[in-house]
């Protein structure tokens, strides 16, 4: 049987942590890379992922996705440069005419029913027409606030209250995320971030809010979002933010689902840079009132470059397997880790 | 649309929590139930739950299936009568060969590929042959220690060594259970029984071993297993055990897989009454080595009875949507609590 097909598309840290991923997996190999940055174009991957190059084929990074998207050029394209819907939508099509699956790491994507009801449709009707799949998914949006707290309901004959929260640190990450989480601002240009847009916190939660009560069966009557800095009393320092005591070490995200004139979905996502500097440990929590009550925790939390780039390779062969159409985590199998052959979890 | 129609088959605690279950949810209604017990036979099942019985139609129960079993009868049985495939085989093959849809509560029939593949194969053709799906669930095997442990897999690239363990009360449990598990015995007693078979411990780990193996694609080499003796340092009294110190009050049960000549699977099973008395905290516990590292907890337990009555009934709709066949866990979309109307779930 051949390999499993990939095309990645988007090359930063998710797209080469894929690669670095995939090149450790049995029965599947990487056919293509499309990456605007001028960094990459033209360079082989296996240079760009510091790898031995000598005894394979040089995949050539392209920034001319036409170069390699074509009919039955791959299984599956990951579309790893977006966020929102509506800047992934085009992309998205485009894989789907040529009748590539396609999984994307865009937030937003996870449950696009959840905000863009209309591309959704529209997503679902071009992957009928072509035979293929289109699925979102990655740690959060994907796992820990909407896919793992479904999975612990179906223990439960009655849901009354869920609660959630992933508490993480955000040291690891560069410089565009401590922009977009407000690091090291003070309290006044952190509050004009957040009007601004500027500070724009985490992306995903109408999407895992709005997957959680379809999935369970309530009907939501409104989301409400807040955005709070996470002020910091010692001094907190990274390799790409320095933080003063009195300023703002994170932001804390919370959202709130009103069902039945109620809130009856919390969730609560502080991001912050060495939160154990002020006692703080990480992980995520999900607590369900209900019948029984379920309390769980992971901790730490589980890790959100690693966990994203996991799910969305673990999910290939469910894709592949998959009926037509527009999927979210609701509609496929488990995720799990592919330690055999990926080829043997394709149903011909 | 007409309601969902259910039959149950076994009465017991299972069975008729079941029923307790469905009568609260919308868009599903319980057709036939059949019991060999005399004290429930020719029954309204609305008197045995001690419900008002006045304005429903009597759903009386049965000790012969073929009054209630025919062609069209239901969307779907559930078996609520056996632990073991061979016991369940008939009972599964004549509501198949009616074109009724199955889930089983045995717990070898979580993954009957594990023990009886010849059985699994005959339960899939004639499923197949028949157009409809038969799956076995229930809280464990099920879902503490093989879906959940699965679905945090998803999250990981790498997974070199899984341990789980499910420690539980067993005080509301009655005499049988206690007889299984050897509550009350002394030392030489519940080791001779363990020899003979009657202190039969869990029924499910070479299932959940396996569905866990299958499930990330390791292969298995041997299973082992052991049952020791929990002896108690101090009396414990429920209403259906007295446990003087120096006896049993339970049993510990572990199971290995060996992988690669090496153990990767661990689980552990530790079922008494009242560990409290000794210090001893309930949970269900998941640690997964590799990448990342996975710790997880759920403290208490998530309770056995309304555990497998909630995974029954939360994947009726589950099973309806599923290609014909034999599944497992493994093959459908994660169990959700149903909130809403049921039959809002089914895809036409």
């Amino acid at each position: 049987m051949e390999n499993i097909k990939v095309i990645i598309w988007g090359f930063g840290a998710m797209g080469s942590g894929m690669a670095e991923m995939l090149l450790k997996k049995k029965g599947v190999e990487i056919v293509g890379i499309c990456d605007r940055n001028a960094k990459r174009v033209g360079k082989n991957m296996y240079d760009l992922l510091e790898l031995d190059a000598t005894q394979y084929a040089p995949v050539i990074i392209t920034n001319k996705i036409e170069d390699i998207v074509k009919e039955g050029a791959a299984d599956v394209a990951i579309l790893a440069t977006d966020s929102f819907t509506r800047g992934a939508f085009d992309k998205i099509k485009l894989m789907l005419e040529n009748k590539i699956n396609v999984i994307s790491t865009a937030e937003e994507m996870a449950y696009p029913q959840a905000q863009e009801p209309e591309l959704a449709a529209e997503m679902d009707k071009i992957a009928k027409k072509n035979g293929v799949t289109v699925l979102g998914t990655g740690i959060n949006p994907g796992f820990v606030l909407d896919l793992l707290i479904l999975a612990l309901t179906g223990t439960c004959e009655e849901v009354e209250h869920i609660k959630a929260a992933r508490i993480n640190d955000l040291a690891p990450f560069g410089k565009a995320v401590m922009e977009e989480q407000g690091v090291g601002l003070t309290l006044e240009d952190f509050e004009a971030g957040v009007k601004s847009g500027k500070v724009a916190g985490h992306v995903g939660f109408p999407e895992s809010i709005q997957m959680v009560a379809d999935g369970i069966g309530w009907e939501v009557e409104k989301i409400d979002q807040t955005r709070e800095p996470i002020m910091t009393n010692v001094y907190r320092e990274t390799k790409y933010a320095q933080v003063e005591a009195g300023n703002v070490a994170g932001c804390r995200q919370c959202g709130y689902a009103t069902v039945d004139g109620e809130v009856k979905i919390e969730m609560e996502h502080p991001q912050q840079i060495l939160p154990e500097k002020e006692g703080v440990d990480t992980g995520d929590y999900i607590w369900i009132k209900g019948t029984p009550n379920i309390n769980m925790q992971i901790k730490p939390e589980i890790p959100g470059g690693i966990g994203t780039i996991a799910m969305c390779i673990n999910m290939i062969p469910h894709v592949i397997n998959a009926r037509e159409g527009l999927k979210t985590m609701l509609d496929l199998p488990v995720p799990r880790a592919i330690m055999g052959d990926m080829r043997d979890l394709i149903q011909r």
